[in-house]
């Protein structure tokens, strides 16, 4: 199924979504929901970021350019790094540029959504800890990266973690094509199986350090083919099954007068 | 005035300290609350960390030793970090030690609690969007660090970072003393006012990248001193005017006979 969520009359809806038609949906999303009744055509709607996450957390340089550059040796330390809750937006709402700048990075990324308390898990039961899956833009501005290689800042600002269009819950991971298409123009376009440390090792490695809680959202790592963009561009980021997250970079002052 | 949040047979209370007794409050602590009537006593209960915070960030190398080593001109982009809200633990709870190593090194911090949203703040205006403040003990295992300089592993263990025992509201953090003791040798004395990045400076900067939230917990740096202990080591980290907060440190065979 297709989790969404949106604004209708400037009210904030849970629902889940089957081509043009949106069902309501009340409750807790991981362990408990019912349908309410109400119904919404899409374009009735604003869609939101699918999931308020609970803590975000990232994977850096996860991606090989084709198969035969996968290493034989793993890294034994994988380079995470949290981004803010404060930073995700939705569907087509305004990544803006930092004052001071003029571009920044798009990272097109599956993002898995956790559904279930994970502490210690194998590799091989890691699945049946993830909710579902959805897609993440990593905006990062590295202008505002540490010299000693902490990224925290420059992975920080507001609007720079776009999430959506849906979360999916019924998904195979194992070998899609993430993609980046910035005005129009492919810019990223890798299967998951080029994944330096696959979803199954990512997880079951964070779970052996900390409690993954539902709603923890790990943006997996984004493929070869990453640019810098500035004001007026406009990405996509798509995933078959899962759908386009499409976002427009704007400057701050642009961002004064056309944002909400 | 003290917050506090305690358990007392099983369920959990939140309340405000006087002396021994504790007044439990209910409803929203940063905007509107009320006291329901029921009191306790401090030894019927057991401390829990004050606060679930929303988020937790951390500054990395921000105190000299002396006045006389503070640096004229400020660090532009500053060593920021943020640390899992699953790694938080109250008072008296043990600090389990990851497997595979021995030991781990303590930081006595003053951590600062936001209490409203906060975003483009000058420094001047800071502590109108601070709710109160505790002690946090960034808690860190060296050994997790990735050579590139991130430290996410290293600080996001389960137990790291311990909070409390109370949030003062009424607290001048201009010039207090952050102190370490281990095992009963003090290890760790600095005044706040050797922090290289103030209060003000810290939480204007980062507001001016992302919106803080209330609930978000600021860990402002550790005086020089810190050092690794192992299994057993007993730490005490005070700030006069909040209290002690003190914890234990035990291998993960150790936590599985003793924690709950």
């Amino acid at each position: 199924m297709k989790l969404t969520r949106f604004l209708h009359d400037s009210v904030k809806y849970t629902g889940l979504i089957t081509d043009n038609t949106i069902r309501e949906i009340k409750g807790d999303i991981f362990r408990n929901w019912t349908y309410t009744g109400e119904v919404f055509t899409v374009d009735e709607v604003k869609f939101l970021a699918p999931i308020e996450p609970n803590q975000i957390i990232g994977i850096g340089a996860n991606y090989v350019s084709k198969k035969e550059e996968l290493p034989s040796v793993l890294p034994e330390i994988p380079v995470f790094f949290f981004k803010p809750t404060s930073s995700v937006i939705g569907p087509d709402e305004n990544i803006v540029i930092p004052e001071g700048i003029d571009k920044v990075k798009f990272e097109s990324e599956l993002a898995v959504v956790i559904g279930k308390e994970a502490k210690n898990i194998a590799e091989s039961e890691v699945f049946d800890y993830v909710y579902g899956y959805t897609i993440g833009n990593d905006v990062t501005a590295p202008q505002f990266f540490h010299h000693d290689g902490h990224w925290t800042i420059g992975k920080s600002f507001d609007t720079f973690t776009p999430l959506g269009p849906v979360i999916e819950t019924e998904f195979d991971p194992s070998v899609v094509s993430v993609e980046a298409v910035v005005n129009g123009i492919e810019k990223q376009n890798s299967s998951t199986d080029l994944m330096i440390i696959s979803i199954g090792k990512m997880i079951s490695y964070l779970s052996n350090v900390m409690t993954l809680k539902p709603g923890d959202v790990i943006l997996t790592g984004s493929p070869v083919g990453a640019e810098l963009v500035g004001e007026g561009d406009t990405i996509e980021c798509e995933i078959k099954g899962i759908g386009v997250l499409r976002n427009r970079f704007v400057t701050q002052e642009m961002a004064v007068c056309t944002n909400k």
